[in-house]
Protein backbone atom coordinates (compact mmCIF):
# COMPACT_ATOMS: atom_id res chain seq x y z
CA UNK A 1 0.00 0.00 0.00
CA UNK A 2 1.52 3.53 -0.65
CA UNK A 3 2.05 4.99 2.93
CA UNK A 4 -0.58 6.96 4.36
CA UNK A 5 0.54 10.74 4.17
CA UNK A 6 0.95 10.23 0.35
CA UNK A 7 -3.06 9.56 0.29
CA UNK A 8 -4.06 11.53 3.27
CA UNK A 9 -3.08 15.45 3.88
CA UNK A 10 -3.02 16.63 7.55
CA UNK A 11 -5.74 18.70 9.98
CA UNK A 12 -6.65 22.41 9.52
CA UNK A 13 -5.96 23.27 13.01
CA UNK A 14 -7.59 26.53 12.32
CA UNK A 15 -11.17 25.35 10.25
CA UNK A 16 -14.24 25.48 12.49
CA UNK A 17 -15.02 21.92 10.93
CA UNK A 18 -14.49 19.05 13.57
CA UNK A 19 -11.61 16.85 13.84
CA UNK A 20 -14.11 13.97 12.89
CA UNK A 21 -15.59 15.69 10.15
CA UNK A 22 -12.62 16.46 8.35
CA UNK A 23 -10.87 12.76 8.35
CA UNK A 24 -14.32 11.87 7.37
CA UNK A 25 -13.94 14.41 4.25
CA UNK A 26 -10.14 13.10 3.25
CA UNK A 27 -10.96 9.42 3.15
CA UNK A 28 -14.33 10.43 0.81
CA UNK A 29 -11.79 12.61 -0.76
CA UNK A 30 -9.23 9.68 -1.44
CA UNK A 31 -12.24 7.11 -2.40
CA UNK A 32 -13.76 9.74 -5.00
CA UNK A 33 -10.22 9.96 -6.53
CA UNK A 34 -9.75 6.19 -6.69
CA UNK A 35 -6.83 5.66 -4.29
CA UNK A 36 -8.92 3.08 -2.34
CA UNK A 37 -11.07 1.23 -4.97
CA UNK A 38 -14.10 -0.62 -4.18
CA UNK A 39 -13.87 -3.44 -1.84
CA UNK A 40 -10.44 -1.90 -0.72
CA UNK A 41 -9.94 -2.20 3.19
CA UNK A 42 -9.82 1.29 4.76
CA UNK A 43 -6.69 2.22 6.79
CA UNK A 44 -7.03 0.98 10.27
CA UNK A 45 -8.02 2.78 13.34
CA UNK A 46 -4.56 2.03 14.68
CA UNK A 47 -2.97 4.00 11.52
CA UNK A 48 -5.06 6.91 11.54
CA UNK A 49 -5.02 7.33 15.20
CA UNK A 50 -1.36 7.10 14.53
CA UNK A 51 -1.41 9.18 11.36
CA UNK A 52 -3.61 11.70 12.67
CA UNK A 53 -2.91 11.63 16.31
CA UNK A 54 -6.18 11.17 17.46
CA UNK A 55 -8.18 9.31 19.77
CA UNK A 56 -9.84 5.90 18.44
CA UNK A 57 -13.28 7.23 19.24
CA UNK A 58 -12.48 10.16 16.80
CA UNK A 59 -11.39 7.67 13.94
CA UNK A 60 -14.95 5.38 14.90
CA UNK A 61 -16.85 8.61 14.49
CA UNK A 62 -15.38 9.15 10.97
CA UNK A 63 -16.41 6.05 9.88
CA UNK A 64 -19.63 6.39 10.95
CA UNK A 65 -19.77 9.35 8.38
CA UNK A 66 -18.91 7.20 5.46
CA UNK A 67 -20.89 4.09 6.76
CA UNK A 68 -24.27 6.80 6.85
CA UNK A 69 -23.78 7.56 3.32
CA UNK A 70 -23.34 4.08 1.95
CA UNK A 71 -19.77 4.81 0.89
CA UNK A 72 -18.09 2.29 3.27
CA UNK A 73 -19.12 -1.11 5.26
CA UNK A 74 -17.87 -2.32 8.29
CA UNK A 75 -16.72 -5.66 8.77
CA UNK A 76 -16.77 -7.14 12.32
CA UNK A 77 -13.03 -7.60 13.63
CA UNK A 78 -11.85 -7.32 10.08
CA UNK A 79 -11.62 -3.47 9.21
CA UNK A 80 -13.65 -1.13 7.59
CA UNK A 81 -14.18 -1.47 3.54
CA UNK A 82 -15.14 0.54 0.44
CA UNK A 83 -18.75 -0.62 -0.28
CA UNK A 84 -18.45 -2.00 -3.67
CA UNK A 85 -21.23 -0.75 -6.09
CA UNK A 86 -23.87 -3.65 -7.00
CA UNK A 87 -24.64 -3.36 -10.88
CA UNK A 88 -27.25 -1.11 -11.75
CA UNK A 89 -30.46 -2.57 -13.27
CA UNK A 90 -31.95 0.38 -15.67
CA UNK A 91 -35.64 0.39 -16.23
CA UNK A 92 -35.97 1.26 -19.27
CA UNK A 93 -39.39 3.58 -20.11
CA UNK A 94 -40.88 1.08 -22.36
CA UNK A 95 -40.35 -2.31 -20.02
CA UNK A 96 -44.16 -2.47 -20.02
CA UNK A 97 -44.60 -2.92 -24.02
CA UNK A 98 -46.75 -5.65 -25.46
CA UNK A 99 -44.56 -6.83 -27.59
CA UNK A 100 -42.85 -7.95 -24.13
CA UNK A 101 -45.44 -9.86 -23.01
CA UNK A 102 -46.07 -11.49 -26.75
CA UNK A 103 -42.91 -12.93 -25.94
CA UNK A 104 -43.88 -14.50 -22.66
CA UNK A 105 -41.97 -12.24 -20.75
CA UNK A 106 -42.46 -10.65 -17.86
CA UNK A 107 -40.80 -7.52 -17.49
CA UNK A 108 -38.47 -8.23 -14.62
CA UNK A 109 -37.43 -10.92 -16.83
CA UNK A 110 -37.15 -8.22 -19.33
CA UNK A 111 -34.83 -6.58 -17.21
CA UNK A 112 -33.08 -9.34 -16.02
CA UNK A 113 -32.44 -10.09 -19.85
CA UNK A 114 -30.85 -6.83 -20.26
CA UNK A 115 -28.75 -6.58 -17.58
CA UNK A 116 -28.00 -10.56 -18.56
CA UNK A 117 -28.69 -11.47 -14.84
CA UNK A 118 -30.14 -14.36 -13.21
CA UNK A 119 -33.52 -13.99 -12.18
CA UNK A 120 -35.06 -15.38 -9.20
CA UNK A 121 -38.82 -14.49 -7.47
CA UNK A 122 -39.29 -16.03 -4.02
CA UNK A 123 -41.33 -15.55 -1.21
CA UNK A 124 -44.49 -15.97 -2.76
CA UNK A 125 -48.06 -15.77 -0.86
CA UNK A 126 -51.50 -15.03 -3.00
CA UNK A 127 -54.39 -14.26 -0.79
CA UNK A 128 -57.48 -12.64 -0.79
CA UNK A 129 -57.60 -9.50 1.58
CA UNK A 130 -59.00 -6.25 2.84
CA UNK A 131 -58.05 -3.42 0.60
CA UNK A 132 -56.51 -0.48 2.39
CA UNK A 133 -57.42 3.23 2.19
CA UNK A 134 -55.06 3.81 -0.57
CA UNK A 135 -55.51 0.59 -2.64
CA UNK A 136 -59.57 1.58 -2.49
CA UNK A 137 -58.94 5.05 -3.75
CA UNK A 138 -56.67 3.94 -6.50
CA UNK A 139 -58.60 0.77 -7.51
CA UNK A 140 -62.18 2.20 -6.87
CA UNK A 141 -64.19 2.98 -3.74
CA UNK A 142 -65.98 0.20 -4.45
CA UNK A 143 -62.95 -2.30 -4.15
CA UNK A 144 -63.21 -3.38 -0.92
CA UNK A 145 -61.51 -6.59 -0.98
CA UNK A 146 -58.47 -7.28 -3.17
CA UNK A 147 -56.45 -10.14 -4.24
CA UNK A 148 -52.67 -9.31 -3.03
CA UNK A 149 -49.68 -11.41 -4.61
CA UNK A 150 -46.65 -10.23 -2.43
CA UNK A 151 -43.03 -11.79 -3.77
CA UNK A 152 -38.98 -10.44 -4.01
CA UNK A 153 -37.30 -10.46 -6.53
CA UNK A 154 -33.39 -11.75 -6.84
CA UNK A 155 -30.71 -10.78 -9.23
CA UNK A 156 -27.47 -12.91 -9.09
CA UNK A 157 -28.90 -14.26 -5.55
CA UNK A 158 -29.26 -10.46 -4.25
CA UNK A 159 -32.63 -9.26 -3.39
CA UNK A 160 -33.08 -6.17 -5.18
CA UNK A 161 -36.69 -5.42 -4.81
CA UNK A 162 -40.29 -6.74 -3.39
CA UNK A 163 -43.38 -5.97 -4.94
CA UNK A 164 -47.23 -6.83 -3.71
CA UNK A 165 -49.72 -6.60 -6.91
CA UNK A 166 -53.40 -5.57 -5.62
CA UNK A 167 -56.08 -6.95 -7.99
CA UNK A 168 -60.56 -6.47 -7.93
CA UNK A 169 -62.01 -9.54 -6.57
CA UNK A 170 -64.26 -9.20 -9.47
CA UNK A 171 -61.51 -9.34 -12.04
CA UNK A 172 -59.20 -11.85 -10.60
CA UNK A 173 -60.62 -14.54 -8.65
CA UNK A 174 -60.58 -18.14 -9.71
CA UNK A 175 -58.23 -17.15 -12.62
CA UNK A 176 -54.73 -17.74 -13.51
CA UNK A 177 -53.88 -14.75 -11.37
CA UNK A 178 -54.73 -16.14 -8.36
CA UNK A 179 -52.60 -19.03 -8.87
CA UNK A 180 -48.34 -19.42 -7.52
CA UNK A 181 -47.54 -18.67 -10.83
CA UNK A 182 -49.57 -16.42 -13.14
CA UNK A 183 -48.01 -18.01 -16.08
CA UNK A 184 -45.74 -16.73 -19.34
CA UNK A 185 -46.07 -13.19 -19.38
CA UNK A 186 -47.06 -12.34 -16.13
CA UNK A 187 -50.37 -11.03 -14.56
CA UNK A 188 -50.47 -8.56 -17.59
CA UNK A 189 -50.63 -10.71 -20.20
CA UNK A 190 -53.27 -12.63 -18.43
CA UNK A 191 -55.48 -9.17 -17.79
CA UNK A 192 -55.25 -8.62 -21.57
CA UNK A 193 -56.47 -12.21 -22.05
CA UNK A 194 -59.32 -11.78 -19.57
CA UNK A 195 -60.40 -8.78 -22.07
CA UNK A 196 -58.35 -5.76 -20.18
CA UNK A 197 -56.78 -4.82 -22.98
CA UNK A 198 -54.01 -2.29 -21.32
CA UNK A 199 -53.82 1.18 -22.39
CA UNK A 200 -51.37 2.67 -19.91
CA UNK A 201 -49.51 2.71 -16.41
CA UNK A 202 -48.91 5.39 -13.85
CA UNK A 203 -46.14 5.39 -11.46
CA UNK A 204 -45.21 7.36 -8.77
CA UNK A 205 -41.90 7.50 -6.92
CA UNK A 206 -40.54 8.24 -3.52
CA UNK A 207 -37.51 8.07 -2.00
CA UNK A 208 -36.55 7.42 1.53
CA UNK A 209 -34.77 5.60 4.21
CA UNK A 210 -35.62 1.96 4.60
CA UNK A 211 -37.39 0.53 7.92
CA UNK A 212 -35.98 -2.06 10.15
CA UNK A 213 -38.09 -5.03 8.06
CA UNK A 214 -37.07 -3.43 4.72
CA UNK A 215 -33.40 -3.53 5.72
CA UNK A 216 -33.44 -7.61 6.74
CA UNK A 217 -35.68 -8.31 3.46
CA UNK A 218 -33.60 -6.46 0.87
CA UNK A 219 -30.52 -6.89 3.10
CA UNK A 220 -29.58 -3.53 2.68
CA UNK A 221 -26.08 -2.13 3.74
CA UNK A 222 -26.26 0.97 5.94
CA UNK A 223 -26.34 4.37 4.28
CA UNK A 224 -28.79 2.59 1.01
CA UNK A 225 -32.35 4.19 0.62
CA UNK A 226 -35.44 2.81 -0.78
CA UNK A 227 -37.41 4.04 -3.82
CA UNK A 228 -40.54 3.14 -3.25
CA UNK A 229 -42.87 2.76 -6.46
CA UNK A 230 -46.56 2.61 -6.61
CA UNK A 231 -47.80 1.37 -10.04
CA UNK A 232 -51.65 1.71 -11.32
CA UNK A 233 -52.53 -0.20 -14.46
CA UNK A 234 -55.14 1.49 -16.38
CA UNK A 235 -57.19 -0.49 -19.03
CA UNK A 236 -58.51 1.17 -22.33
CA UNK A 237 -62.01 1.88 -20.56
CA UNK A 238 -60.09 3.52 -18.31
CA UNK A 239 -60.56 1.16 -15.14
CA UNK A 240 -57.48 0.65 -12.47
CA UNK A 241 -56.96 -2.77 -12.90
CA UNK A 242 -53.83 -3.29 -10.69
CA UNK A 243 -51.85 -1.63 -8.31
CA UNK A 244 -48.11 -2.80 -7.69
CA UNK A 245 -46.72 -1.35 -4.79
CA UNK A 246 -42.63 -1.78 -4.96
CA UNK A 247 -39.77 -1.22 -2.93
CA UNK A 248 -36.33 -1.19 -4.25
CA UNK A 249 -32.68 -1.20 -2.81
CA UNK A 250 -32.17 2.71 -4.40
CA UNK A 251 -28.56 1.07 -4.86
CA UNK A 252 -29.62 -1.62 -7.69
CA UNK A 253 -31.60 0.77 -9.70
CA UNK A 254 -31.67 3.69 -12.57
CA UNK A 255 -35.18 4.23 -13.49
CA UNK A 256 -35.60 5.71 -17.06
CA UNK A 257 -39.05 7.72 -18.18
CA UNK A 258 -39.90 9.78 -21.22
CA UNK A 259 -42.05 12.71 -21.33
CA UNK A 260 -43.64 14.60 -23.83
CA UNK A 261 -43.03 17.76 -24.91
CA UNK A 262 -46.45 18.39 -26.04
CA UNK B 1 -48.64 13.73 28.41
CA UNK B 2 -50.38 10.58 28.51
CA UNK B 3 -47.94 8.06 31.31
CA UNK B 4 -45.10 6.58 29.51
CA UNK B 5 -45.90 3.26 30.81
CA UNK B 6 -49.37 3.77 28.69
CA UNK B 7 -47.61 4.27 25.48
CA UNK B 8 -44.30 2.47 25.44
CA UNK B 9 -44.21 -1.17 26.83
CA UNK B 10 -40.94 -2.81 28.63
CA UNK B 11 -38.05 -4.62 27.66
CA UNK B 12 -38.32 -8.38 26.27
CA UNK B 13 -35.17 -9.64 28.14
CA UNK B 14 -35.09 -13.26 26.31
CA UNK B 15 -34.97 -11.65 23.26
CA UNK B 16 -32.01 -11.81 21.23
CA UNK B 17 -32.50 -8.21 20.06
CA UNK B 18 -30.18 -5.63 21.24
CA UNK B 19 -31.98 -3.65 24.14
CA UNK B 20 -31.01 -0.50 21.91
CA UNK B 21 -33.09 -1.73 18.85
CA UNK B 22 -35.58 -2.59 21.14
CA UNK B 23 -36.61 1.29 22.43
CA UNK B 24 -36.03 2.24 18.69
CA UNK B 25 -38.55 -0.71 17.56
CA UNK B 26 -41.14 1.11 20.52
CA UNK B 27 -41.05 4.47 19.79
CA UNK B 28 -41.04 3.86 16.21
CA UNK B 29 -43.99 2.39 16.81
CA UNK B 30 -45.78 4.92 19.15
CA UNK B 31 -44.46 7.39 16.27
CA UNK B 32 -46.47 5.16 13.68
CA UNK B 33 -49.56 4.88 15.75
CA UNK B 34 -49.91 8.74 16.02
CA UNK B 35 -49.26 8.67 19.91
CA UNK B 36 -46.39 10.98 19.22
CA UNK B 37 -47.50 13.80 16.40
CA UNK B 38 -45.03 15.16 14.30
CA UNK B 39 -43.53 18.73 15.98
CA UNK B 40 -43.69 15.77 19.48
CA UNK B 41 -40.98 15.89 21.57
CA UNK B 42 -39.87 12.55 22.53
CA UNK B 43 -39.79 11.54 26.39
CA UNK B 44 -35.94 12.48 27.47
CA UNK B 45 -32.98 10.93 27.80
CA UNK B 46 -33.72 11.07 31.92
CA UNK B 47 -37.43 9.63 31.18
CA UNK B 48 -36.42 7.17 29.06
CA UNK B 49 -33.89 5.45 31.55
CA UNK B 50 -36.37 5.67 34.36
CA UNK B 51 -38.57 3.60 32.64
CA UNK B 52 -36.27 1.04 30.83
CA UNK B 53 -34.02 0.93 33.33
CA UNK B 54 -30.77 1.30 30.82
CA UNK B 55 -28.33 3.72 30.63
CA UNK B 56 -27.93 6.94 28.71
CA UNK B 57 -25.73 5.70 26.46
CA UNK B 58 -28.10 3.02 25.33
CA UNK B 59 -30.74 5.65 25.08
CA UNK B 60 -28.84 7.85 22.89
CA UNK B 61 -27.74 5.09 20.22
CA UNK B 62 -32.04 4.37 20.26
CA UNK B 63 -32.50 7.85 19.40
CA UNK B 64 -29.33 7.19 16.68
CA UNK B 65 -31.33 5.04 14.41
CA UNK B 66 -34.43 7.04 14.62
CA UNK B 67 -32.44 9.87 13.62
CA UNK B 68 -31.05 7.87 10.96
CA UNK B 69 -34.03 6.48 9.56
CA UNK B 70 -35.24 9.94 9.63
CA UNK B 71 -38.36 10.02 11.50
CA UNK B 72 -36.79 12.21 14.94
CA UNK B 73 -34.26 15.04 14.38
CA UNK B 74 -32.49 16.29 17.66
CA UNK B 75 -32.51 20.03 18.53
CA UNK B 76 -29.29 20.74 20.65
CA UNK B 77 -30.03 21.39 24.82
CA UNK B 78 -33.66 20.71 23.70
CA UNK B 79 -34.68 17.33 23.21
CA UNK B 80 -35.06 14.84 20.33
CA UNK B 81 -37.93 15.47 18.06
CA UNK B 82 -40.81 14.15 16.09
CA UNK B 83 -39.52 15.30 12.52
CA UNK B 84 -42.61 16.99 10.51
CA UNK B 85 -42.95 15.97 7.16
CA UNK B 86 -42.41 19.16 4.54
CA UNK B 87 -45.51 19.42 1.91
CA UNK B 88 -44.96 17.06 -0.60
CA UNK B 89 -44.66 18.50 -4.34
CA UNK B 90 -45.89 16.08 -6.98
CA UNK B 91 -44.31 16.48 -10.30
CA UNK B 92 -46.96 15.58 -12.95
CA UNK B 93 -46.40 13.59 -15.91
CA UNK B 94 -47.23 16.18 -17.99
CA UNK B 95 -45.39 19.15 -16.22
CA UNK B 96 -43.18 19.65 -19.49
CA UNK B 97 -46.16 20.49 -21.61
CA UNK B 98 -46.71 23.25 -23.87
CA UNK B 99 -49.01 24.53 -23.00
CA UNK B 100 -47.53 25.90 -19.51
CA UNK B 101 -44.74 27.18 -21.64
CA UNK B 102 -46.84 28.88 -23.89
CA UNK B 103 -48.78 30.50 -20.72
CA UNK B 104 -44.86 31.60 -20.18
CA UNK B 105 -44.69 29.62 -17.35
CA UNK B 106 -41.60 27.32 -16.20
CA UNK B 107 -42.31 23.72 -15.00
CA UNK B 108 -41.00 24.70 -11.16
CA UNK B 109 -43.69 27.93 -11.36
CA UNK B 110 -46.31 25.16 -12.71
CA UNK B 111 -45.19 22.94 -9.68
CA UNK B 112 -45.56 25.69 -7.22
CA UNK B 113 -49.17 26.78 -7.83
CA UNK B 114 -49.97 23.38 -7.88
CA UNK B 115 -48.83 23.31 -4.53
CA UNK B 116 -49.83 26.75 -3.78
CA UNK B 117 -46.27 27.61 -2.48
CA UNK B 118 -44.07 30.44 -2.80
CA UNK B 119 -41.68 29.94 -5.56
CA UNK B 120 -38.17 31.40 -5.36
CA UNK B 121 -34.93 30.90 -7.46
CA UNK B 122 -31.05 31.70 -5.93
CA UNK B 123 -27.59 31.00 -6.18
CA UNK B 124 -27.51 31.69 -9.85
CA UNK B 125 -24.91 30.77 -11.80
CA UNK B 126 -24.53 31.18 -15.72
CA UNK B 127 -21.30 30.24 -17.50
CA UNK B 128 -18.79 28.67 -20.22
CA UNK B 129 -17.44 25.55 -18.89
CA UNK B 130 -15.86 22.51 -20.20
CA UNK B 131 -18.35 19.40 -20.54
CA UNK B 132 -17.63 16.62 -18.27
CA UNK B 133 -17.29 13.03 -20.18
CA UNK B 134 -20.93 12.44 -19.00
CA UNK B 135 -22.57 15.46 -20.32
CA UNK B 136 -20.61 15.18 -23.79
CA UNK B 137 -21.71 11.64 -23.78
CA UNK B 138 -25.69 12.58 -23.21
CA UNK B 139 -25.21 15.95 -25.86
CA UNK B 140 -23.18 14.06 -28.28
CA UNK B 141 -19.70 13.64 -28.65
CA UNK B 142 -18.45 16.86 -30.59
CA UNK B 143 -20.06 19.26 -27.73
CA UNK B 144 -16.87 19.80 -25.86
CA UNK B 145 -17.72 23.22 -24.08
CA UNK B 146 -21.16 24.13 -22.64
CA UNK B 147 -23.30 26.81 -21.22
CA UNK B 148 -24.11 25.92 -17.43
CA UNK B 149 -27.07 27.14 -15.78
CA UNK B 150 -27.10 27.00 -11.70
CA UNK B 151 -29.89 27.14 -9.52
CA UNK B 152 -30.98 26.31 -6.47
CA UNK B 153 -35.44 26.00 -6.20
CA UNK B 154 -37.31 27.15 -2.66
CA UNK B 155 -40.65 26.67 -1.98
CA UNK B 156 -41.87 28.75 1.19
CA UNK B 157 -38.65 29.49 1.95
CA UNK B 158 -37.38 26.27 2.12
CA UNK B 159 -34.84 24.77 -0.80
CA UNK B 160 -35.91 21.82 -2.18
CA UNK B 161 -33.73 20.92 -5.01
CA UNK B 162 -30.85 22.76 -6.86
CA UNK B 163 -30.17 22.13 -10.79
CA UNK B 164 -27.63 22.80 -13.23
CA UNK B 165 -28.46 22.79 -16.94
CA UNK B 166 -26.36 22.43 -20.03
CA UNK B 167 -26.45 23.61 -23.27
CA UNK B 168 -24.35 23.27 -26.40
CA UNK B 169 -22.80 26.35 -27.01
CA UNK B 170 -24.07 26.38 -30.76
CA UNK B 171 -27.52 27.04 -29.67
CA UNK B 172 -27.24 29.10 -25.74
CA UNK B 173 -24.07 31.63 -26.62
CA UNK B 174 -25.74 35.32 -27.22
CA UNK B 175 -29.05 34.33 -26.66
CA UNK B 176 -31.26 35.15 -23.91
CA UNK B 177 -30.85 31.64 -22.14
CA UNK B 178 -26.79 33.12 -21.57
CA UNK B 179 -28.88 35.54 -19.55
CA UNK B 180 -29.56 35.44 -15.94
CA UNK B 181 -33.37 35.76 -16.46
CA UNK B 182 -33.91 33.51 -19.49
CA UNK B 183 -37.15 35.47 -20.26
CA UNK B 184 -41.26 34.14 -19.69
CA UNK B 185 -41.27 29.74 -20.01
CA UNK B 186 -38.16 29.81 -18.89
CA UNK B 187 -35.01 27.66 -21.83
CA UNK B 188 -37.17 25.44 -23.17
CA UNK B 189 -39.75 28.06 -23.99
CA UNK B 190 -36.64 30.57 -25.78
CA UNK B 191 -35.29 26.87 -27.30
CA UNK B 192 -38.23 26.53 -29.14
CA UNK B 193 -38.24 30.21 -30.57
CA UNK B 194 -34.62 29.61 -31.41
CA UNK B 195 -36.09 26.83 -33.74
CA UNK B 196 -35.57 23.63 -31.80
CA UNK B 197 -39.43 22.16 -31.22
CA UNK B 198 -39.29 19.73 -28.44
CA UNK B 199 -40.17 16.36 -29.06
CA UNK B 200 -39.84 14.77 -25.89
CA UNK B 201 -37.62 14.39 -22.50
CA UNK B 202 -35.66 11.36 -20.71
CA UNK B 203 -35.42 11.14 -17.62
CA UNK B 204 -32.85 9.05 -15.47
CA UNK B 205 -33.91 8.47 -11.86
CA UNK B 206 -31.95 7.43 -9.09
CA UNK B 207 -31.85 7.78 -4.87
CA UNK B 208 -28.68 7.56 -2.61
CA UNK B 209 -27.72 9.43 0.15
CA UNK B 210 -26.44 13.12 0.14
CA UNK B 211 -22.63 14.13 0.20
CA UNK B 212 -21.94 16.77 3.08
CA UNK B 213 -22.04 19.57 0.49
CA UNK B 214 -25.62 18.36 -0.65
CA UNK B 215 -26.44 18.61 3.11
CA UNK B 216 -25.74 22.08 3.17
CA UNK B 217 -27.16 23.28 0.20
CA UNK B 218 -30.49 21.81 0.73
CA UNK B 219 -30.70 21.97 4.59
CA UNK B 220 -31.21 18.68 4.84
CA UNK B 221 -32.28 16.99 8.02
CA UNK B 222 -30.24 13.56 8.55
CA UNK B 223 -31.81 10.53 7.27
CA UNK B 224 -33.02 12.38 4.48
CA UNK B 225 -31.83 10.74 0.82
CA UNK B 226 -31.52 12.94 -2.24
CA UNK B 227 -33.32 11.87 -5.97
CA UNK B 228 -30.89 12.42 -8.51
CA UNK B 229 -32.18 13.17 -11.63
CA UNK B 230 -30.80 13.66 -14.97
CA UNK B 231 -33.17 15.14 -17.66
CA UNK B 232 -32.10 15.47 -21.41
CA UNK B 233 -34.54 17.39 -23.91
CA UNK B 234 -34.24 16.30 -27.36
CA UNK B 235 -35.77 18.41 -30.23
CA UNK B 236 -38.09 16.96 -33.30
CA UNK B 237 -34.88 16.35 -34.88
CA UNK B 238 -34.00 14.41 -32.49
CA UNK B 239 -30.74 16.69 -31.68
CA UNK B 240 -29.87 16.31 -27.30
CA UNK B 241 -30.31 20.11 -26.93
CA UNK B 242 -29.88 20.41 -23.13
CA UNK B 243 -29.50 18.46 -20.21
CA UNK B 244 -30.46 19.59 -16.58
CA UNK B 245 -28.76 17.47 -13.77
CA UNK B 246 -30.77 17.68 -10.44
CA UNK B 247 -30.59 16.90 -6.71
CA UNK B 248 -33.73 16.91 -5.30
CA UNK B 249 -34.68 16.54 -1.14
CA UNK B 250 -36.12 13.22 -1.26
CA UNK B 251 -38.42 14.26 1.64
CA UNK B 252 -40.34 16.99 -0.67
CA UNK B 253 -41.25 14.83 -3.87
CA UNK B 254 -43.59 12.69 -5.27
CA UNK B 255 -42.46 11.76 -8.86
CA UNK B 256 -45.28 10.85 -11.37
CA UNK B 257 -44.73 8.89 -14.80
CA UNK B 258 -47.20 7.89 -17.52
CA UNK B 259 -45.73 4.33 -19.18
CA UNK B 260 -47.19 3.44 -22.02
CA UNK B 261 -48.33 -0.20 -22.61
CA UNK B 262 -48.00 -1.01 -26.40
Amino acid sequence: MTSLPSILGGLDPTSDRAVFRQIADQLREAIDRGRFKEGDKLPSEAELVEHYGVSRMTVRNSFSILQGEGLVHAEHGKGVFVRPRPPVRRLASDRFARRHREQGKSAFIVEADAASSQPKVDSLEVKEEKASQDISNRLGDSVRRVLARRRRYLLDGRPVEFATSYLPLDIARGTQIAEPNPGPGGIYARLEELGHQLDHFEEEIRARMPSPSEVKTLQLAAGVPVIHLIRTAFDTAGRAVEVCDTVMAADAYVLSYQLPAT
